[in-house]
Order: structure tokens, then C-alpha cells, then sequence
């Protein structure tokens, strides 16, 4: 599938997670929220940038972004409507939801780096399987930005020793989308239990495996509680965006 | 001098450019507008992160910066205050203009990657003849942010034929303040006059030697002007952090 004909089958009511979908194209979180809350929002990314690196911000009311042609209310397979930091639907459009005041932030996903790291040989075990990557909660904290706080969300995958490098070396050259792992083993000190994922399935980690870590952009969806509205993607349900991957590749 | 000694001396009254002070620490712009303008300036940053890399945002009131101990509204050699885009004084210290309700944004600086282009045999003339490095707008347009709109302003630096590529590729590892140059060579394709920069002083490009053009982080200084208020710091004469150069050297 191209990223439109993605989006169109998104848009028709089919739902997957996007992770294996048009690769080589860049993906993104979504996070829409009022206007009056939007300064909170664009300083806790750029005090976090790691897991929340911004690829694009609408202007307030448009549900269009230059990363994709379409319609942000209605091109993910699936949303999440936050009420007061309550989950209160998980519709496949978020139309009925929009509000005219609403402005999109859109995040690089670490899905974007999935298909560079199949070509330099590091097996996916959650594409294999058909899941969703597995995310974690971790014990270390961002840094917050006015009532925004919360803990780093972490995305695991497990890497045979060998190609562990490899693995930092093809993430690193990807800023935009997470960049380079933030931690590699030792799951017990990012306070992380691999059976117990709190969003995605787990997946197994085999004899001379290690897992992986990488900043994930659930960690400022994580952080939404104190606002009284927002729309987010359903975790693994991102955009597909227009824009090839090798675009973000960094010019270092 | 080290940063918290150039510190003190500008807070004693003294002034004068900061290029070639504390080599080896990063130095940035200052930009402080009301809690009211802030997201269209930090959306302007992140819509235009070359010339505008942020490396810290004050929550508002606050004059302090973890970039480094001291006072943002005496720190620097010279502000500039703005009322309604008119320049209403140039003053040493900031103190009687600072309002509680404002937001600082420090912005990375070229100064901070000279040390490094010295460092690889990289002459500076503005260094050399202690002039103020040459600042040009451009005919290139940002990307408006709310009502915030204007030029690409660059700096230039003559830089011999053989050690232009040296000088893409030491800059190139510092995005934070502001990477890879924009333009190299000719400057009527930008929309330049070498002889008349619009701030700084202009330095001969010798016979063998090409300008090259970084961003510049009066880029959004100049797009202020449509805000109410804002306090800068004065071209040239920066923000001298405690933050070693060496950690804004991307991961890649």
C-alpha cells in the first residue's frame, strides 16, 4: 500500500496498526488540543524532545497537515477522545469530536525507522507476529511543562547481540524520529517488566537477544491528564505520512 | 575569561561583542516576549528550527536559565526593548523593563561553533579584526507563525576554497546552533549586498576565498514586530552560557 491508499482505507473504516504499512514513509502520533492549551504542549516536546520530536503543528481549526494530504480527522484507523484524562471513546474517526479551536501536533513515530532497521538485518518480532510493539511506562521522569508531566514511555525491541551497534548506529542518523535508543538491556533499571506491557503485546526476548529501548511518542499522550480535552491516535495507529523516510535522516 | 566571569563583567556595565569570550562554551540569543505571545514564538522555532534552535524556555517570571547561574535580565552586555517592533532603548541591563508576566527563550548561537571552526584551521576575519560578524536578511521567508512572519537572516563568514567542505562538515555536527550552512557562495541568489550587512560590520572575502552563510538566530528578533513587547539581547552581544560546546555535538 502508498501512504494515500493507507490513509483512504483508513478513512473507508479499516483498522490496524500501521506498524509494516507503506514502508520507507515516515509516521506520526497525533495530539490535538485547544488552542489555550497548545503553548503546554509545544514546550513539553521541546523540553522532551527525545520521545517527542515535532514534525509539524497546525494552525488553529485546519485538520490538514503538510506531512499528508487528506484529513486528520478521519485518516488514522483509530483515536483516542481524552476527557479530563479520561479515555471516554476509541472511534475510528475523530469527526463527531473536532472542535473549531483545536490545533494537531504531529510526532515522530519510531515506526518511521522500523524499515531501516529491516534492511540492515535486525529482525522485527512484532512485525513477524502481527502485534503491536510493546510500550512501557519507566520510572524515569520528563521534564514537565506547565500542569504536563509524566513518566518516559519507552518502545522495546528485542536485538540479537551482534547487531545491537548496528541497531544504535541506524537510529542515531534518525533525530526527528526518537534517534538513537535511550537504553539497551537492563530492563529492571528503567523500571520496566518485558511480560507486562502497558500499551502493545510482548514479545518474547530469546537467548543472545537484548532488549532495546527507544523514546516513544505515547510519552506526551501519557502526560495529557491535566488537560480537559484532547484527541490522540490509538497507540500503533498512527499517521502515514507523504514524507519519505530518508528525509529525516540527520545531515551529520 | 570563563562564562561566570564574562558574566559578572556585563552585569558590572561592560560591554562589547561576545564573539571569541569563554571559547568553548555555547552562547545563545535571547528572546523574552508577555506568557500571551509565547506560543507563536515557540511555533515560529519550531517551524523554523534552523535559524531558531531552542535550548531552553523560562517559565514565565522566572529570569533564570539552567543554561547558566545568574540574572537573564543583567547577564548580557546589551539588550534591545521593543514596543510594537519600534526599538525604544539599548540599554546594559534589563531590569526596568522585565515584567513578571514574560517568557525568556534562549536560542543557539554561531558563536558557539566558531571555537570548533578555529579549531580546524578555519580563519575568522570578524575574530581577527574584532569587528562584529556581518548579519544579512535574506529574499528567503520563514514560515509564519501566527502573527509572526519575516526574512532568513544569516551570518557569512569568508571562508578559503579548501576548507569550505571542513567548515559544512564541523558545523554540520552541531544543529543546536544551527548546523550546516544555508547558502555557500553566491550571495545575489540570496538576495545579499556583502558590503551591507543589516547589523554587525561587513569583512573583505579575499580573492580564493567564497562567503558562506549560516542561520542566524536575529531571524526571529526580526520577525517580532508585530508583538506588543519583547526584550532581546543587541546583535553580537549574547548570552554566554555554562553549557560546554561539545554538548550540542549531535549523537549521529
Amino acid at each position: 500500500m502508498t501512504p494515500a491508499q493507507a490513509r483512504a482505507a483508513f478513512r473507508a473504516g479499516r483498522v490496524m496498526t500501521t506498524s509494516g504499512v507503506a514502508p520507507g514513509y515516515a509516521q506520526a502520533n497525533l495530539i490535538a488540543v485547544p488552542r489555550a492549551d497548545a503553548y503546554d504542549v509545544l514546550l513539553f516536546a521541546q523540553r522532551n524532545p527525545k520521545p517527542c520530536p515535532v514534525l509539524d503543528v497546525t494552525d488553529p481549526g485546519s485538520w490538514t497537515t503538510r506531512l499528508a494530504a487528506g484529513d486528520l480527522r478521519t485518516d488514522l484507523p483509530k483515536y483516542r477522545i481524552w476527557e479530563h484524562g479520561e479515555l471516554v471513546a476509541e472511534p475510528t474517526s475523530a469527526q463527531r469530536w473536532w472542535r473549531p479551536d483545536l490545533v494537531a501536533f504531529l510526532i515522530g513515530c519510531s515506526f518511521t525507522f522500523e524499515h531501516a532497521l529491516a534492511g540492515a538485518g535486525i529482525p522485527l518480532r512484532h512485525v513477524e507476529l502481527g502485534t503491536t510493539v510493546p510500550m512501557y511506562r519507566t520510572s524515569r521522569a520528563c521534564r514537565p511543562a506547565g500542569p504536563l508531566s509524566g513518566p518516559l514511555v519507552v518502545t522495546m525491541r528485542p536485538v540479537p547481540a551482534d547487531l545491537v551497534a548496528t541497531a544504535v548506529k541506524v537510529t542515531a542518523a534518525v533525530p526527528a524520529v526518537h534517534g538513537a535508543p535511550v537504553h539497551i538491556g537492563a530492563p529492571e533499571a528503567l523500571g520496566v517488566d518485558l511480560d507486562k506491557p502497558d500499551w502493545g503485546d510482548p514479545v518474547e526476548v530469546r537467548p543472545g537477544e537484548v532488549p532495546v529501548f527507544w523514546a516513544c511518542g505515547v510519552t506526551p499522550q501519557a502526560a495529557l491528564s491535566a488537560l480537559p480535552f484532547a484527541i490522540t491516535h490509538a497507540p500503533g495507529h498512527m499517521l502515514i505520512t507523504d514524507v519519505p523516510e530518508s528525509t529525516y535522516r540527520s545531515e551529520g
